[in-house]
């Protein structure tokens, strides 16, 4: 995004001093900052105080999910890695609301497993490996409405939203959820995040320093990262809905095509709730990291389940998480499309996969046991 | 510094991709990691896996300081907040080791304060507010008769040496550290940090998710910012002491026509152990903010304590640290001199800050009651 860089770079070359000097140099910076801040909360329709500046999607993650206080979380089986790991490290126990097979989380059981003792209700918003989006609106009145049942002001609903900036609008007023997760790395690359939080939200830091972030995430900030950031947010929420509908042609015609040509091939996820950019199948017999290093030889780069999962070669939980077994998580395989990918480019990719699949499904069948871990 | 931008650049143009990624563009980012990890090792006489990458100082002082398990805690009375606030958040009181009046720390008071209790001694290889530059390895040495004399692998040894990258040799093993933080802040700009921890010392993460960073950091890895700071921290090790003897001369130069030309003014921190780029003057009778507001619109940046202590406005806790009154607290100016500032700018930065100390002192006298807080 080279549109991106260069305000990164106009940023960096006008910011080089702490936001928090009193010169001329570190009052631009403050501004700078400050600037970035109104515009993430004008994007997202929520105050310049509500939005707190982090590393990335994991440390906001993190923040919300360890820095509320005492009490039980549920988060929806899919989760990324950076919700359910501090999920887990809270020591409670996690409650695991279930999906259904398209990776849909059964709205009508999360009534039943909120309790007093709800903190937390964290769903992400658009899947990572399999794109499904969830009702997030829908999600967010089951939990208002056990709170009124409860009378109490808990949970907080909370929203790991990093897939979705590019294509699902993100009014957090609209999606009615009181935390929300943003990240740089799908718009200018790692190194910032987002955490907003609802004013009244209380939230204790997982550092400690100086004051900065309303204390809540201390350290000098990056102006020129986050300055990048918030105009490179601004800029993909505008374009959403135009990038979506350009994208979902694209992503229907090839998951068409694959069905056509590949018929044991299984779409892993929701045929239209889904990131217009994601494409995932599940090539039962195969083994998707063979795939992998096959594409790649071609100059195609796919990916199994998640680049952020651990451990590295276990099948995907996710694919799992939606009752299928384990020949499909193994077999499963994430195509992500760019902003510059074209019909011409599917259809490479398509004739090339075609040749992958015929070929190692003579001489393949069932790895699952094999996978064991 | 216009060279590492240009490897920020390079990096981030060829690094595109998550390194956990299996595909070709993945496993370079993977490679790009870890050379940099190997380079930092180097650099610092330590082994690849000692070295964590973290989104900063003060993530990386953080994670040293909360991150290990249960015990006391010592650190100097001229930390950063960014090392007292998490050892506070200990909850486990903080043991303080006095300065004396040049802010070097009371070594000989070290032993006495170390039991079987402690788990950590850290102190600040050289104080960002008055440079003052500790004798590190004395300080090693009494923390190992300390673990020998009472049969314990604790105390281990951290310190910030956030300031020290571009003058002081970093050899992990010749300062005889157990933890050391670095930052790209003083390199390349915010957004990298580094936590040097010896192979052997128990320490738990702070954010949990993906297995990043041997699962003591995870996020998806800042490939092109760690490489730059790698290289930058590599080149800045290089050439510390040509740099260090140039600046050294630079800054002998101007304390003398400060003390010469304003007979009052007070040189906070050691007259030679400090850093060759810190000169911290108490002017008493003046106000530091109002001659940082006066000089800046000369053109020229100075500060008042430190951009990062909290509460702002509050004055300097380790100028009273070194057992000085308020009055010297809050007249306290630091300059910082660059890569660039040569002795015409000094001169420059003379005569406009005898001219307005002069004028000054002829309006203020006693601010110290004013500013109980």
């Amino acid at each position: 995004m080279p549109r991106m860089k260069k305000i990164f770079l106009d940023v960096a070359a006008g910011v080089r001093a702490n936001p928090a000097s009193l010169h001329a140099a570190g009052v631009k910076a403050g501004r700078e900052l400050e600037a970035a801040r109104q515009l993430v909360a004008e994007t997202l329709g929520a105050h310049p105080d509500e939005i707190i500046f982090t590393s990335g999607g994991t440390e906001s993650n993190n923040l919300a999910i360890l820095g509320l206080p005492e009490g039980e979380v549920i988060v929806s089986s899919i989760e990324h890695a950076s919700v359910l790991a501090p999920a887990a490290a809270r020591g409670r126990g996690v409650i695991i609301l279930p999906v259904d097979s398209a990776g849909k989380v059964k709205i009508e059981k999360l009534a039943e497993l909120i309790t007093p003792q709800t903190v937390l209700v964290s769903i992400i918003l658009a899947n990572n490996e399999i794109g499904t989006i969830q009702s997030m609106a829908e999600i967010a009145k089951v939990v208002r409405q056990a709170r009124r049942r409860l009378g109490t002001v808990t949970p907080y609903l909370h929203t790991d939203a990093c897939q979705a900036a590019r294509f699902i609008p993100l009014d957090v007023n609209k999606l009615g959820v009181d935390l929300l997760t943003l990240n740089g790395s799908k718009l200018i690359g790692p190194g910032t995040g987002v955490l907003y939080r609802r004013r009244g939200i209380p939230l204790k830091p997982l550092l400690y320093g100086g004051g900065q972030e309303g204390s809540l995430r201390p350290g000098t900030e990056n102006v020129a990262g986050i300055s990048a950031f918030a105009r490179a947010l601004a800029q993909a929420q505008k374009s959403c809905l135009k990038e979506s509908k350009r994208l979902i042609k694209l992503r229907d015609y090839f998951i068409k095509a694959v069905k056509k040509n590949i018929p044991e091939a299984e779409l892993n996820g929701h045929l239209s709730e889904r990131l217009p950019n994601n494409i995932n199948f599940s090539f039962p017999g195969v083994l998707g990291e063979q795939v992998v290093l096959e594409l790649d030889a071609k100059g195609i780069a796919v990916s199994t389940g998640s680049a952020c999962a651990i451990p590295k070669h276990d099948d995907s939980y996710v694919i799992m998480a939606l009752g299928k077994d384990k020949n499909h998580a193994i077999s499963a395989l994430r195509f992500t499309l760019s902003q510059n990918t074209t019909a011409a480019d599917l259809n490479y990719v398509l004739k090339i996969l075609i040749s992958i699949i015929t070929k190692l499904k003579k001489t393949n069948h069932d790895y699952s046991s094999q996978f064991t871990l």
